[in-house]
């Protein structure tokens, strides 16, 4: 087959990927990859979404036979789920050796996944390196995916122990693989680094916006709110399945992360309560120049 | 001198505003009536930023003289310079009698300030009604301000106690004098009730998100962060002067809510202490619901 005139066909000289899972991140990539002429193999356990998703853009199941032939695999299910495939993936991995693909996930937590996964990597000799895509939406489910999902956003990898040579090569292999994303940039760091800050920047976040709206207050708030309570409960609506397995994995940082936050409050309101307004402009003013030079920043 | 060529030309026979403070809300005013073809006095303790308004927008300053021109005055300075201003003029105010304008503020509490501007209003006999508009941006000064800054927004008036004609003719003089700002609807409410909601919608939203940013992790987070935390930290960035005057005048509300996102989150961090799992799960689900609930509103 010619596809030099129909470079987004995909045919079986293409590349392959797979896709476990069909969410709103598998479906992304999903979208993505089949955009930019790969073929698609995904697999996800709503039978409803697979066919959904087999009418325009997986090209087919993600089983054995296809699994050989795919260059990259990306793990988009919940993690516990991620990991379940994989130990039962890891002796056909084994087989292909050399040829196989390699393995990502695309989890909002990476030590426990991260860590287990190393070792059955290890164990069965095929390749995996964690992934974090830095995107989504408050939707959840493959309808809201698309493939422009990951553009411009930032990627964080988390590659298993090597020496130096071995990790450049890794993540030379990874950025090629994952151009057809068009991430913003790439960051590199350790499953308990990324633990640790994640639980501050993503679930810290869920967790306060989710927190916020449960005042009795928020029943008469209408035509009373700006901007400020829009963007403060934006992500209150989420995936309560999805987030508390992410949040269960990483429940030390993000429990720190809350009572850190919590002392922090408490602060304002003991100065509110005492009507100390010297010391309240203090903490505001303390709050506003952190922020600013945060947003200073080189990104 | 024929207007009908220039539409937005301020003469002497077009309606004038009166402004007090050119901030963020006072300067978007002033460029919203100006394009609305308002003659606009103003005045603002800044010479700098008077002269700068004064070049393109502001006609003329607002003093006693041009006091008697106005059909409506607007004052958005702080809180406390607003009650002053007023003290200031009450007797000028009380000389226009029934031909002098309506005078509104725009501040961001309401019992304190309206409460006392009520009764100056009822002691020399002009006609004061509270006025928020729901709008703004985490950016302060005139610089940052716009003429469509109130398209679309939510108008709050707070009028004072008044038989219903009384009270509906108020309202309706004020519909018609803000109609150049074009708000998206108009609330009426109480000082008390305005403060208690407010203290919700806006001053926690800017709390919870200024103490956001002080957990140490803040510093080690670029390169990891998606929507949910730039969403969660944007009010971080506020003028500590302007708010801790509005949140000590509403400091009882506000503390209330703060102790009662304090107590929500408490909940979520023992649960993680705990791994419960199913409990954290509950947790989020009830947010989400609220969550949904509430976006589902009439609004």
């Amino acid at each position: 087959m010619d596809n030099t005139s129909t470079p987004a066909e995909a045919t079986s000289n293409n590349p392959t990927v797979g896709i476990l899972g069909l969410g709103l991140i598998g479906g992304s990539f999903a979208r993505a990859y089949h955009a930019a002429g790969w073929r698609v193999a995904a697999f996800d356990t709503d039978a409803d979404t697979l066919a959904i998703a087999m009418i325009d853009t997986v090209d087919t199941v993600l089983d054995d036979a296809s699994l050989a032939d795919c260059d990259l695999v990306i793990l988009s299910a919940y993690p516990e789920a991620c990991i379940a495939w994989l130990q039962s993936r890891a002796q056909t991995l084994d087989e292909l050796g050399a040829e196989g693909p390699l393995v990502i996930d695309s989890a909002g937590v990476k030590g426990a996944l991260c860590n287990r996964a190393f070792d059955l990597a290890s164990t069965y000799g095929f390749t995996f390196c964690g992934a974090h895509p830095m995107a989504g939406t408050e939707h959840s489910g493959y309808a809201y995916g698309s493939a422009d999902m990951f553009v411009g956003a930032p990627m964080v990898l988390v590659p298993p122990q090597l020496d130096d040579v071995a990790r450049l090569e890794l993540l030379d292999r990874a950025h090629t693989l994952l151009s057809p994303c068009h991430f913003g940039r790439f960051s590199v760091t350790t499953p308990a680094d990324h633990d640790r800050v994640i639980a501050f920047t993503s679930q810290l976040a869920h967790v306060v916006s989710n927190a916020y709206v449960k005042s009795p207050t928020a029943q008469a708030h209408h035509g009373f709110s700006a901007g400020s309570y829009k963007d403060l409960t934006r992500v209150a609506h989420l995936n309560p399945d999805m987030w508390s397995e992410l949040m269960i994995q990483d429940a030390d940082y993000l429990a720190d992360e809350i009572e850190i936050i919590i002392n922090a409050l408490d602060k304002y309101r003991v100065a509110l309560i005492n009507r100390d307004r010297v010391g309240l402009r203090e903490l505001l003013a303390e709050g506003d120049q952190i922020k600013r030079a945060l947003d200073d920043m080189p990104r």
